[in-house]
């Protein structure tokens, strides 16, 4: 097996293993203390109904004790760039052939002293090739000690792998992450990267930790908030801030972009959209 | 006074008249029967804080017992098109220069058997002028008998006008309010039209009168559904069909676009999307 196959293979099965993980420990916060069980329900879609251009696996827990809405999709996809998008992304101009796998996340909770959690990381084939992802939150509620808990995180699995990630990464995330009709970010911040081609290994490696640590934060925010007592005001708060997230993920998001012109799949998109909403 | 003044001075006395008749006319609905009062709340915002180039007024009611959330805004602005704009936008060769009047009204409603009610007509000047405007009905539970009426009141109303007006304004409708992410229509069409531009007077009085027969369908179709009885189901269907709605004015919308990419009034802008939306 030559070492491209490899590369699909490997990152692939992270992707799934990770998304295990993380269907299986938010059951459990889920289930462990309930009356009613609530589990992820599981959905595969295909790329294209006539070529084999792959597809993905949406689990979706809706409605839950303390998940009012999560979805953690994972997709192995292949095809060719229209011409809107070659060009634009590295490694396309002789061929608009790409292959890309990857996990997403998006949690919304029914307290909403919990703040929504987004987590991704992908692995991307054109002539080039590279890693890319990142995790942001955003809480309706300010709570510094929560940010700075959720930073130091960051910074500390980041400063493993490269002096300089941690910065860089946030200050993508800032930018990226912001509201310019409200001119206010979406959140509190976390990191994303794109186009990470430094030594295949260690972008690998990188990647991993970067889900790794999304999971022990939203399980230690998650832990911490989830027995917190919040009032009718508190969720009005949190219906706002959500339809900022949908005004976000609807007007700016280059993911929701991507997903609709290139034809992807409805429900695995709008997968991050608030289960409730209000402007 | 000469003749494109009175044109300004009449457009906008109109808007300004249709807007007071529909805010009085939808207070009456509110509040005839009710213990808890809810009236229209206004407020008024300018284009520019440095220059002299309008504004409008946004009425907004929500919470009511029959209206969620009802905006009707009126505005009078003036100023030049940024080149995203220019050359996309009749009469703008040689000048960027532009002038425009106009009232937007949408109604969500408490009882999911009235459907989403959205109405705007508007009067712009660059080198050349023209009217626009028309309305749609969402409804989130099918109701031909509803749809039937709906439109026979629009081809009643344009027949007046034009022979081909209905028709003409109906493909428009279709066309435009049309979510391709999904493959479905917004909801049950109704009319559109823009770059109006046969004989002034005459174009004024249509769009007059798309003005009155919006608010007595909207009388009409409120007076008839209000006090039917709804279940659970149905605000859900409500809620997901809301969705789309967001969905709709914020990925395709383009008033949506102009407003946010020439700095327009966010609340007006954002006036249309619904108090409650759930994905």
């Amino acid at each position: 097996m030559n070492s491209i196959h490899l590369r699909k293979k490997n990152t692939t099965k992270w992707f799934r293993d990770l998304r295990n993980l993380i269907c299986k420990d938010f059951e459990y916060f889920e289930n462990k203390n309930a009356k009613k069980k609530v589990k992820f329900t599981r959905s595969k879609w295909k790329k294209s109904k006539i070529k084999s251009e792959g597809g993905g696996e949406i689990s979706i827990l809706r409605n839950g004790n303390i998940f009012e809405k999560v979805g953690v999709n994972i997709s192995v996809v292949n095809g060719r760039f229209d011409k809107n998008f070659k060009n634009k992304i590295p490694g396309t101009k002789k061929s608009s052939k790409f292959w890309a796998s990857g996990i997403s996340v998006v949690a919304h909770f029914q307290n909403p002293k919990i703040p929504s959690l987004h987590f991704n990381t992908r692995y991307i084939i054109t002539s080039k090739e590279w890693f890319g992802g990142g995790m942001d939150v955003t809480p309706c509620i300010k709570d510094d000690k929560q940010k700075k808990y959720f930073h130091q995180e960051l910074k500390k699995m980041c400063s493993n792998h490269n002096k300089n990630y941690y910065k860089l990464h946030k200050l993508n995330c800032d930018k990226y992450f912001f509201l310019p009709h409200r001119n206010e970010p979406r959140g509190d911040g976390g990191i994303f990267y794109d186009y990470l081609n430094s030594d295949w290994e260690k972008d690998f490696l990188y990647t991993k930790d970067v889900g790794k640590v999304f999971l022990k934060i939203a399980k230690n925010i998650i832990q911490k908030k989830m027995k917190q007592k919040w009032t009718k005001k508190d969720k009005g708060k949190q219906l706002i801030k959500r339809a900022r997230y949908a005004e976000f993920n609807l007007l700016h998001d280059r993911g929701t972009k991507f997903g609709l012109s290139t034809g992807g799949n409805i429900e695995a998109i709008f997968m991050s959209l608030p289960p409730l909403a209000s402007w």
